[in-house]
C-alpha cells in the first residue's frame, strides 16, 4: 500500500489527503511531527535529503517528495489533471505560483501564527508577509472571476494546490471578506463528492 | 511565432532561452526590464497579474507564465520530458525543490548582490541566505553523487531548471569548489548539442 508521510495540519501535506479521499485512493498516512524534529532524523534524511514532508512511499520502496510533484503522480490519468500539453503547462503554472508567491506569504504567516503562537521576536516577519500574500490572493482573485476553477471551467489539483493554505488564510491574519470570488470557489470545493476537511485527522 | 518575454541575466527566463536552444525551437526573445518596472506595465499585468518574467505568447495570443511550467509546455513530447508518470514525477520534484529551496537562496543572494550592487541595507538579508543556499546545494550533490543528472541517467528539463542559476552561484557569493558533483553535471550540460550561454543575448 501507497504509505505517506505527513501532518495533517500542514497545508502541504494536507493537499495530498484531499486529492487521496476526492479519487479514493488507498493508503497509509503516518504522522510526522515536524517540530519534534521528525523530519530530520538519519532515517528520515535517507528518503528525502531536503528534509520535508510530505513524502510519499510507494509499494516498490520509491519515494516521491515535493507536495505538487505528488499531486501529479497521484493524479496522472484522472479528470483531475488534462492531458492536453498547455492545459496541463496551465495547472503547473498555478501550481509554480502557489509555491513561489503564495506559500512563502500565507502558509508561512499562518505558521509563525498558528504553530509557534507568534512569538515577538518574528512578529516583524509575520506582518512582512500580509503584503505578499494578499497580492497573490489579488491574482487568484483575477482569475476566478474570469472563470470557475484556476485552470479554467474544470476543477483539476491546481485547484487543490491553492485551496490547501487559502482556506485557512485566516490563521495567517488574511482576511478573504473582500476576496468574493475566492470564497464563492472554496465553497464549491468544499463541495465536492469525497471532499475531505483539514480538521478530519483520518 | 513564439514570443518569449524575459531577461538574459534571470536564470528563470534564461531557462527558457537554453531549452529552446537546445531543442531549436524558432522564437522572438523581447527583452524586459525589471528595475526599470517594465513588469508592471498596465499592458504586462493584462498578460501575467503577477507581473514576472518569463512569459510565454503563443501564436493565438494566449499567454503562460512560471518557468518551469513553459519548461514542462515546450519539452512535451521531446525526450527531455519523460513519459513515464514517475519519471515525470522526479522531474517536477526538482523542480519544485529548485522553486522553493534553492533560487530563494541562491538566485535571491545573487539579485543582490550583481543586480543590487550589495547595498549596507540588504547585506544582512544577504549573508541569511547563504546557509539555505548551500543546503540546496549539498541536496544536489548527494543525487548527483549517484546519477549523472539530476532525474537519473537521462538529461531533462529537471537539469535545465537547477542549472540555470546553479552555474553563476558563485555571484550570489556560494563556492562550488567543495561540490565536486555538481561541478562535473555543469561541466556535462556545457558540453550538450545546442547549449546556449547566459552571457550570450541572442
Amino acid at each position: 500500500m501507497i504509505k505517506v508521510y505527513g501532518d495533517m495540519q500542514s497545508g502541504n501535506c494536507y493537499k495530498i489527503k484531499l486529492l487521496m479521499s476526492l479519487l479514493d485512493i488507498p493508503h497509509q498516512w503516518i504522522a510526522v511531527d515536524i517540530l519534534a524534529g521528525e523530519t530530520h532524523t538519519a532515517g528520515f534524511l535517507a528518503r528525502n535529503p531536503n528534509g520535508k514532508i510530505p513524502l510519499l512511499k510507494l509499494p516498490n520502496g520509491d519515494c516521491l517528495t515535493e507536495s505538487n510533484a505528488i499531486l501529479n503522480y497521484l493524479a496522472e490519468g484522472t479528470d483531475l489533471l488534462p492531458t492536453d500539453a498547455l492545459a496541463r503547462a496551465r495547472v503547473l503554472q498555478w501550481q509554480f505560483f502557489e509555491q513561489y508567491s503564495h506559500e512563502p506569504y500565507v502558509a508561512v504567516a499562518r505558521f509563525i501564527n498558528k504553530y509557534l503562537g507568534l512569538p515577538a521576536d518574528r512578529e516583524a516577519e509575520y506582518k512582512s508577509k500580509q503584503e505578499g500574500g494578499n497580492k497573490a490572493l489579488a491574482v487568484m482573485e483575477t482569475q476566478l472571476q474570469q472563470s470557475a476553477f484556476l485552470a479554467g471551467e474544470a476543477f483539476t489539483i491546481a485547484d487543490i494546490s491553492l485551496y490547501a493554505y487559502t482556506h485557512v488564510a485566516h490563521e495567517g491574519g488574511f482576511d478573504l471578506s473582500g476576496y468574493s470570488a475566492i470564497s464563492a470557489w472554496l465553497t464549491r470545493i468544499q463541495q465536492l463528492d469525497g471532499y475531505h476537511g483539514m480538521e478530519i485527522q483520518e
